[in-house]
Parts: structure tokens; sequence; C-alpha cells
């Protein structure tokens, strides 16, 4: 492509709506052009991304066995009614009437639709499995669209959907989709982990989530470095510690009772009493039962440095509430901020961690006093109930054996769920199975967000002077930028004969003929993240060199001019 | 492809609400399915065709210089308003309200988008001209959606929009986008004409249909086989005969006034009087002047084989409407059927082929009677309006006079438009020119129906065995059908070392190794349209032999076994 036949609208400043860095750079490199709230024109610059990114997944898609087809957006609501789906999605579905008043909505999701085809077409397990996926242009009506194409309304999206006619199968399938996930994410150039998650409204069971690793993601991932373990924060697990806490070579210390004065919090005592936080515990009041019910009173004991899980907490009591001060006098005697184990006869749950300690600090259910050098088994018995009921942090154990957990952020780009028989039972998807006897399909949907790959991918790889992208999926692998291209006959002729030759050797390359300013045509492609850059100047030619630079590079290299193709192959297979 | 990976739909009947042929065959063939009306899946077998159209479509809009972008697809409303085409539009303009009750239409087509995104972008001469374009799904609420995707709802369409800063660039650019569109046609394997056209409601001056020749087409059309010539009938120009018409060589007769009784029409009349019926007139008389005006009697004088042409004669006499009995009894003294245009001294039109006639019939004006022998200057005077008023017919001289003109009909796949500063002028969307001043764009627009075309193409090419694509967007280029693939090793070895060898050689081949029996699997895919098939049976390759069959190939032929890929190619680029 010559520039001067292409479109570049950089700009230099970014709108004042733009919050994120991955927006303003989009709209600053010209990639899109906003028409409405949450809706973008994907400018001729942007197009070739996300034109790269939809080739990479349809590639492993096809490569791991999915027929791609092609549904309506608009799809009667009538199908919406039959899944039960249409009165529980709300009001971010976009339902219009046709001009016979007949209901339809712009599907933001085609469980439905796949599914009336597939009870349609397919009768016999002679036909089982299939997978099948379309990449399309969805509507999500957005409450609050923002962040650019990260939360848009209109959306590229790549949608799958496997039919099996066994649980079993079904798994084999989500488990090559999991994999060809990771191909593709892979192959994108992105730093990303597959993330064990709960699932969504779309309903199911067994579901990953698949983020794309930047500081600035909405989603808290705990992960290890060393294996494929990850997971949501709030689904980590957090497994006993394989060295036992701080007191662990320790001889038994005495139990002392010592008065910490107005020193409520875990950190604030173990200052004073000059002790490591990670030897003091936390004892947190709860009322279990639900709002209506007269409570249980549960303690809930946490090492000082860690954080009660609540979801996790649920899974074990049901729903429960924080104890009010004088359920808690009621229970210990004692106002909060000094409560702690010892004494107390009524339910206690210990995190996993704590049952591992000695020697420890807790509250002694006396106001202005803690205990130091409580051992269970001496001073309390250890709690019948022992488990994890705190957020992983980093230095945890993998619970896969494999490492120590890091805590980082994601943004998600990818979900592959087990939908199971949902949807086929309420549309009736069935098949003949080899008896002859009708079955029920089981179902898998996998999805990707095209368009949103795109502003994650940016999220993760930026810098002061714009986008870096990956090379698999900036607009341009090369750029070739001639110092004043319309003046020097000799830069010319040079920067035309290597344009030539780049492209004859596949290289997907852009020549700057636009005669522009030097800095601004160095600004104009660091702008848009171009991943290689080679400059035509008639210093460097005189000498039979021209200058490459990467886009992440210090400093330029001089490059013999007849070894630069080959130069440049090695940079883009590396 | 292995066809057992793939998803067959093959039908054997199509479904009674299909009522034209191409409609049946995507449907039997699994091309499509209806999932409401005129909301089509394009199934994985439709959308290997789609996407082949798709891309020539892209590469040869490439090539002309069109730069792809992406635009929304939900549009504001605003935008509509301020062209002042959304009261305009009608009811097949999608409008809907977001959930903030904001007003915004599913585009139909995107005048208004791009030309807002070229007010914001372009500032000055030197950023022009440039060409935009995309492929996106569009939406239209067609009150009566039919024949599959012929005229369907949702369609994919690819509409380019091009700007310049003068009407001479745009005419340049219109006859490079005529010439793109020529190659792309061609590319495609269709036979297709240009076809000078009427601008509908996008508005501008100068535009051309492109047409693919169907007999099931919904327009005529007339197009000089030796030459580029075509047109809509109803503006095909029809030029003076440069023969003079039957009487030429004959002597002047004498006028004689001849009973015809009950002979009111020419064809009658000819016969009574055995006569041939190029060598009548036929006079018709009508009242110019709106609805509401008193009108004027006007004689428009036609060839007796000849048809009245209403909108070339409104273009000369304004609107008209047909005179009713009793105005023609008080303009002539004669009821119809016996009129003509010897004695009236009012206003009459002779059509240019009625004004080289001698020895010609008319009407007599008096009822039962007719007169022979009518010639200009002695019987009547030459009328002093001459001017084409007619259709023209098969055998008419071609306008640009390298040929006769023949009719045929035809199906709408393209349609180029000189916008000129419709669109910019409401939008003001200027630039600055050389000196510094502020102009209007000039813009022309550029459509291509792509999914229609696919209908169009099966009109165009079908047997009594289904379709007959043309090679370039079948949906396989090659079906390979083992007999016996499951049972024979032979068979299934040959078969498996032929697919990869094809595969190898770049060519787009599917081989069938469902083990359906032999005539369901030839049904099948001749149902499809696959242009070429390779049969591998063991009673072949005992010889080394396999047997190939073209689609439209009355008779197989054998070719050995290991020439086919070199066969098969030299087929691929005849």
């Amino acid at each position: 492509m010559r520039a001067s036949q292409f479109f570049i609208a950089t700009l230099k400043e970014a709108p004042s709506d733009a919050e994120i860095v991955s927006h303003q750079l989009m709209l600053r490199a010209g990639l899109i052009r906003r028409l409405a709230g949450g809706i973008y024109t994907w400018m001729p610059m942007g197009l070739r991304v996300l034109r790269k990114v939809e080739t990479i997944v349809r590639e492993e898609m096809n490569r791991a066995g999915g027929i791609e087809l092609l549904m309506p957006a608009v799809q009667p609501f009538e199908l919406w009614e039959e899944s039960g789906r249409g009165p529980q999605y709300g009001p971010e579905l976009l339902r219009f009437k046709d001009r016979h008043q007949r209901d339809f909505v712009i599907g933001p999701t085609h469980e439905e639709v796949i599914t009336d085809i597939v009870r349609r077409e397919v009768k016999s397990y002679r036909q089982l499995p299939r997978n099948f996926y379309q990449i399309q242009t969805k509507f999500r009506d957005e409450i609050r669209p923002r962040f650019g194409v990260m939360r848009g309304r209109e959306f590229l999206m790549k949608d799958g959907y496997s039919f099996h006619t066994s649980f079993a199968d079904l798994e084999r399938e989500y488990r090559s989709m999991h994999d060809a996930y990771t191909r593709i994410f892979t192959r994108l150039g992105l730093k990303f982990r597959a993330v064990a998650a709960d699932t969504g409204s779309i309903g199911g069971t067994g579901s990953h989530e698949f983020h794309v690793l930047a500081d600035s993601g909405e989603d808290a991932i705990a992960f290890c470095p060393t294996s494929d373990y990850a997971a949501n924060v709030e689904l980590a697990e957090a497994v006993t510690p394989q060295k036992i806490g701080a007191g662990e070579t320790a001889a038994i210390e005495k139990c002392e009772k010592k008065a910490t004065p107005g020193k409520t919090k875990c950190a604030d005592v173990a200052d004073f009493l000059n002790a490591p936080l990670t030897q003091t515990v936390k004892a947190v009041a709860v009322m279990a039962g639900s709002a209506r019910e007269i409570g249980q009173f549960v303690l809930l004991l946490l090492r000082g440095d860690h954080e009660l899980n609540e979801i996790k907490a649920q899974k074990l009591i049901g729903e429960f509430r924080f104890a009010r001060d004088e359920e808690i006098v009621a229970a210990l005697g004692c106002k909060p901020g000094y409560i702690g184990p010892v004494g107390f006869n009524g339910r206690i749950i210990a995190d996993r961690a704590v049952a591992v300690m000695n020697n420890f600090i807790c509250g002694a259910n006396a106001e202005g006093y803690h205990l130091t050098g409580a051992n269970f088994s001496r001073d309390l018995p250890l709690p019948a109930e022992i488990a994890d009921i705190r957020n992983v942090v980093a230095g945890d154990p993998s619970p896969d054996g494999k490492g120590t957990l890091e805590l980082c952020r994601g943004i998600e780009v990818g979900h592959i769920f087990q939908l199971r028989t949902k949807y086929a039972e309420a549309l009736k998807c069935t098949f003949l199975d080899e008896q002859g006897k009708e079955q029920i399909m089981e179902m898998g949907c996998y999805g990707i967000g095209v368009s949103r790959i795109i502003g994650a991918a940016i999220e993760q790889g930026h810098d002061e002077r714009g986008i870096v992208f990956p090379a698999g999926i900036a607009p341009f692998a090369v750029v070739i930028v001639p110092m004043a291209y319309g003046k020097s006959t000799m830069v010319k002729t040079a920067a035309d004969a290597l344009y030539a030759e780049l492209l004859a050797a596949g290289i997907d390359v852009v020549l700057d003929d636009r005669d522009e300013r030097p800095g601004s045509m160095f600004a104009d492609w660091e702008l848009i993240g171009v991943p290689h850059r080679v400059v035509v100047g008639e210093r460097g030619l005189k000498d039979g060199k021209l200058e490459y630079k990467g886009r992440s590079d210090v400093d330029a290299t001089l490059v013999a001019a007849d070894e630069i193709t080959g130069f440049l192959q090695q940079k883009l297979c590396a």
C-alpha cells in the first residue's frame, strides 16, 4: 500500500471523552471514529487490524473443525420466548416491530437460532458432533457504552456452538476449543490467561474466560507463572501452605494476655507488639441465615494479612451478614476490635492458613487486650471446621502444586461454556441415538470479542508514543519512510525499488510517499504502532545503507540495502 | 474439505413458498435456510459461495483504488434528517429508539454516514479524490420479501462512495468504477450487461445498472450483441431506421378510402387489407396537461407494430392522459378505431419510424373506413414534431450505430451513480481548493448486491439436476466421489491420495467420504453445482484410470490417474 493512496487520519489529541488509553490511541491513530455512543466506524487503518484478528480466529476455528456459517442479525422474538431468555435478558436486548408489527430482536447472541437450525437439520447421532461458528456484527444496547470498542454497542464477535450426543463428547470438544483459543491468542501475540470462571447469564455449567493481561483490566486474576493455572480471584483456591507459618520452628510460647489499648486492627496490634502481621489472627463475626431468619452467630478466623472471600464463606454457611455490635457483645462479652476464638464455644470456621498457625496473636475477648502465644489444642480446640474462606494473595502456593501464585488484572476477550442441555431442552433439539431412541443434545458455546481484542491488545501494548501492536495484527508489518521522496530522485528510486522488493517477498508493507516532514511521518507510524520501520535517506544510500528501527527499539540500526529483505523476514519470523 | 467434516443439507423437495428456481435450488442445495420472511441463514455451503463472491468484489475494488472501511449498521436518525432523506424513505427504513429514547435507523445505505466522516476528516483538495467502500450486512424492511436472497430483508452489500474536487474528476472515477464492475462480473463468470439507467431515489444524475441476464429477470433490456450498448427498454433510443420502410422502392400509390368494417386495430386492418403490419400507422389520442387543467388534444403517430413509450412521450409533452371517446369525437369527428392524421390540423407528433413511411394505411376519421396509400406532403403535411416516442424492438438499429438491438431480461446486481453534490450540499461537506476557497465536493456512489448475485447466478445457470455454478463461485471447484470409500481399501487409499494431491496443488476440492450410495452423492453434488467431478472406483483404478465429468458434460471421460491434476488445472483455467 502507498500511503498517498490510503487514508491516514491521525490526531494530535484524543477527544476528551476517551477515558482509557486504548480508546484514546485508537482515535488518535485513526483506527476508529465515533458515530454515536458506543457505535464506531472502523476506519481503513483500523479495519486492517480487525481483519487480521478475524483471519487468525477463522483459521484456528477451521483447524479445530469448526464449520463457518452466517446467521441473520435480525431474529424473530418468538425464538427468545421459546428459550425463555426473552423476558430475562433486559433492556440491552434491542427489540423492534417490523412493518407488519411482528416482534424481532437484533441478536446479541445466537443460541436460539443455531439450536433452531440444528433441531431442523440434524436428526441422527450419525450427524453429530458438529461445531458451527460465525463471525458477525452484533448489537447490545449497553446502558453506558464506554472505553471505545471495549464496551461498545455494535461490535464484531465470533460465536460458536457445538452439539453432542453425550456430555463426555461435549467435554472432549470443550478441551479442543480451549486448545484452539490458546492457539488463537498465542498467534495474536497477546499475553493472556485462560481463567476458570463462574457461568454468567448464558447458563450451564463449566466455563473458562480468556483474559488479556493488562493493568487496566476490569477483572482480578490469580495465576501461576510456572504452570497453566489461572482463576478469577473470587474463585481461586487458597490451599494450605506447605510450610507452616511464622511459628513453625519456634518453641511453643506461653499464652499471655497483653494490654493493647486502642489497637483494634491486626496491623496496629502487630506493630504495637512488634510482631509480624502474619502471626495475628483476625476473627470476623457473622450471622448465618437469610435476612428474615434469626441467624446463627459464627466466628470466621483469618490470618491477619488475609481477606475474607465472601463467595467462599457463603458456599459453606449459606447466606450471611456481618454481626452487629450488640450481637458480638452478646456472644463474646466484648465489643469488636478485641474479639477472638479463645473461650468461645460456638461455631468457629478457621481458614486453612489459620489452622496451621501456632504462637499466634488474637483478641482476648476483653476490651483493650489481646492474647499472644496462643496455640490450638492447648489454649483452644482446633476448630471442627477448617476451610478455604479467604482470597488468595501473591505468593500463595498454586492449587495445582506447580509454583506460587501471582495476581494480575485482565480484560475478558473470550469465553467458553458447557451449556449442557439448557437450550436443547427448551427448544426440543433432539436426535435419535444408536438404539433409535430420542435424546436431548448436549451443547457447548464459545465466544470471542473480535473487536474488543484490539482494545485489549492496545491496553497491553502501548508507550508514550502510541500503540505497540504485536506484529501479527499491526495494520502493516513494515513501513518505509523515505526522506524527501518528492525531491530526491535517488531516494524515490530506492524507496520504490524497496517497496516492490518487499511486496514481492510477501511482506505487508506501506510506503509513506506522502512527502510529509520526517518527524511527522515518524510520529504517525509510531502512533499507529507499525512494528518495523525502514528509513530511506540520501546519506545512508551513499554508503548503500538503510536505517532500521523496531517500534520498541531505543536506537536505529544501519542495514546494508541489499540485505534488508532478509533482515526484515528474520524480524517478522522472530 | 472432507464432506464428513462439513455440513451438507440437501433436500429432495423445495418448500412450497419458494417461487423461483434460484430460491428453490438454494434451499434444496442447502445454501440457505429461512429464519423469517426475507431473512436467511447462510449455511456452510452457501457461505462458501458468498465469500467467494465477496472476495472477487473486494479484490477488484482494491485494484481500482477503493479503500475499504466498515461503517456501523446502526446510524443516528439525525443524519437522515440532515440529508432530508429520513421522511422521504418510507417504511422500509427500519427505525428504532434505543434505551435512552434516541432515534436510530438500521442503515439500508450509508451516504449520510460516509459524508459525515468525510466532512470531518477531509479539509483540503490535497486529500481528494478518495473512494471508500465497505462490504456489510444491510437491512431493508421490504413490504413483500420474496425470491429468497433476491429480494430479502437482510442482505450483504458492497457500497462505495467517492469524493471529488470537480465533476470532471467524478466522471473519471465513474468510468473507472464502470470498468471495475465490468471486471468483477466478468471474473464472477456471469453473462451481464451494463445498462444506462434512470436514477432512482438515491438522486443525482448519470447512472448505470449492471444486470445479470436471465429470462426470469424483472427488467427488460435492449442491447447490441456486437457492441457495448445496453439500456432499459424504457430508456433505449429508437433511432430512425437507415433503410426507409416497406414502401421505399414502391411507386407512390393513390390514396384511397377503403371500407374496413369492424376493424379497429392495426393488425386486423393489415390482415383485412392483406398488407404488412409495418405499413400501418396507429394514431394514439392523448390530452396533454396535468389532470386538473383543461388539456391540449395531441395525436401521437406510431407504426402499427410499435408501442408507445410513455416516458419518452412525457418528456416531450409533459404530463398527459389518454383522450376519452367524447374528446376524440370532438377533435376528429370520429370515434376511436378509425382515426388518423389526415385532415387534422391540431398538434401531431410522429414517431421517427412513421416519418420515413410512404403509401401507409391509417384511419380515415370516418367510422368503418381506413385510408391506404397515404403519403406525407401530398395527403397531409409532414408533422412539425418528429421524435422518438416508441419502445425499441428487436432488430432496431443500435443507437451507437454498431449493430442491431436484441431484447432480453436482466436482474440488477450493481448500480453506479453520479450523485453530484446532493448529499455534500445537505451535509455541508466541503473542501478548500488550491486558492483556499471553500467548495462543495462532488460525489459518486457504487453499489453491488453481493448476496443477490448468487440468486442471479443461479437464475442464469441451472438445469433440471440443479445449480450450474460458474467455476469461480462454486462452493467447491472439484468434488472427489469415491465408490465404496468405507469398504474398499484400494478406493480409500486412492481417493485420499488424490485429495491430498489436489489440495497440494491449491485446488479447492471436497472429498465425499460420507459413504452414501453413489447415486445419492452424484445427485447432491449436481444439485449443489460443483463444476468438476472425479469418480474413484475399483474398476477404473485397475486400469489406472479415474472418471471425470464436468457439471454440464453429457458423458464422463476416463483420465489416467497420474494425469488428473494437470487435467483439472487445465479445466479450471479454461
